[in-house]
């Protein structure tokens, strides 16, 4: 038997928001996937039948950040459920042909995602022949996913061990777990933080998924402008600037939602701490290596579904943008905090 | 008679939308103001019967940037025709009153907005005795509505002379007619200007109204969210960055659209020149004497009038930021580029 039934939907202590099943989960033979590009005015799921619509679902926005790798986890294990009896070669080829494609969803994550994937892939592989591949695969990514839970909570916990008592704490897009961690262990400490975010256009995830894991968490939250990090820096109002990342790469350089280079770039000249937290990924050597997704333009020129600009008005959207190593004061990982010069010591693939 | 009915509508070879019937306009004994808060996507004009009435249009963002001056103007004429009769002490009493109704709807601007006005009733109070009060005050305010496109044509001249050709030319939030002068003079001059223009959250004026100016102007317009300035300008793809400023104080502080400053910083590390358009104010010596109107808080959980964060969550919504000296390239005046540092040299009241 699968160990999910009695061990998928247990509190982890997290903002309701975070918790599996309401960001992506297998069940009843479909991946449901929460559709955060009406959350949280609507709740409502998309349902995939196949991997093929998984990806698609992510290449839509129907999920992003961290709500990526757990559609991923999902669309192996809706790929062993549909290829079902034992596991053989061709059923572990069948899944790897499965993680290869939810991993090309988008291209600036992909590398990382492709490792990531490849090595559940491996643990099912290694597993005792005869066992049903389903239940392999179930185990396998439920491990992953608990795993991943774990490791954001140790991040965290380094990042919070730098934070100040009351600290007003600045971020920018949704940083997911990391942000789910860092709030709940900083109010477990009795260290009373504050959330300050960024509404983060075009997808405004920051007023609408950052904001209501800091609500749900029970923080008081700001919500600002884009254009505003600047002005609350100058007034004093921000003590740490915290961030997940789409890529750590081993020279310390950050790709994050397009947006953070700059907030980074002032909190250095403020003097304001920024950390990072995540997964150093061994398939990015340097900051050349990333490769920046570009989105279709006209997803800037839309508000809410709206389009505001005159007709003939361009748009332009990179999806994320580079901060170099210079501007990020640590990288939190498992292992503790790190500068950014000190990634290379010990390469981790991720 | 008035000059205004046979001078008023001339095609000042400007952008439609800056043309004074298309921002505020006295007619038919009402000021007539263009909604910003709806236009491009509807054009409709909100009707002031008083200079209150035109006071709390300013205060609703009915006008912003220039426009607001330009509302500024219509109340006198307002006034003036409501008053009726020639011109005489108590008259003047009145207008001077309503000048100051005006100049105080919005508290940065306040003190500028104070002497400019003054200065219009000064050469009402200076015509001679005997002169229907409508007739002296119509042309008072025309000739200082003209002075105002001729000086703004004269100070985007000097920064069009400090641009190279093809220039890819970054704006934030809407700078009316130092925008629609420096792209009308560039094309004139052959340059094959480009502009870029920031939404500008909360009220999207860079989406709705930049953009607008630069289609109306023949040229190429790029959009892009508040955060992607810094993105930009890693990608080389900006050569200036030009704003309008609400407040330019003698010793070449800059305050502007919220959002300006984190620019400038970005331009500064990048290396690209930040030139900004305008009158330094003798009410302002210094950066201290800025007062940053804090706008309802509320307009920034709100997109397009619908609330996209959950109900707690408060905002925070500084209408300006202040910009130091050292980030500004350069502040064209009237008399030409000058240094931040070089302003104090001659004190001007505006």
């Amino acid at each position: 038997m699968s160990q999910f039934n009695s061990l998928s939907r247990a509190d982890t202590g997290l903002a309701e928001f975070l918790r599996y099943e309401n960001v992506a989960w297998f069940e009843d033979g479909v991946v449901k996937i929460l559709d955060r590009r009406v959350f949280p005015t609507e709740t409502r799921y998309v349902t995939c039948k196949t991997v093929e619509e998984v990806k698609n679902a992510i290449k839509d926005m129907v999920t992003q950040s961290g709500g990526v790798k757990l559609a991923a986890f999902q669309a192996l294990r809706l790929q062993a459920h549909l290829i079902g009896g034992a596991k053989d070669a061709t059923a572990i080829a069948s899944l790897r042909k499965a993680a290869n494609i939810v991993a090309n969803a988008r291209p600036t994550t992909a590398p990382q995602m492709e490792r990531m994937l490849g090595v559940i892939v491996d643990k099912i592989e290694e597993c005792e022949d005869g066992v049903p591949l389903a239940v392999a695969t179930d185990n396998a990514v439920l491990a992953a996913m608990n795993k991943r839970y774990e490791d954001f909570r140790v991040i965290a916990g380094h990042i919070v061990d730098a934070l100040p008592n009351r600290p007003r704490i600045l971020t920018h897009c949704f940083a997911e777990l990391l942000l789910g961690f860092v709030l709940l262990l900083a109010k477990e400490r009795g260290l009373s933080p504050e959330l300050i975010c960024t509404e983060t256009r075009p997808y405004l995830q920051g007023a609408r998924f950052t904001a209501t894991v800091g609500m749900q968490t029970g923080v008081p939250v700001t919500l600002i402008t884009d254009g505003m990090p600047g002005a609350m820096m100058t007034a004093g109002k921000i003590d740490a600037f915290i961030t997940a990342a789409d890529v750590i790469t081993m020279d310390g350089f950050v790709a994050n939602k397009v947006g953070t280079y700059q907030i980074a770039t002032l909190a250095k000249r403020h003097g304001v701490p920024y950390y990072v937290g995540g997964f150093p990924s061994g398939a990015h050597s340097s900051g050349n290596d990333i490769v920046v997704e570009q989105r279709n333009p006209d997803e800037v020129l839309m508000v809410l579904g709206q389009r505001v600009a005159l007709a003939g008005v361009n748009g332009y959207y990179p999806a994320f943008d580079v901060t170099p190593a210079e501007l990020v004061t640590a990288i939190s990982t498992v292992e503790g905090l790190k500068r950014p010069d000190e990634l290379m010591i010990k390469k981790e693939a991720n």
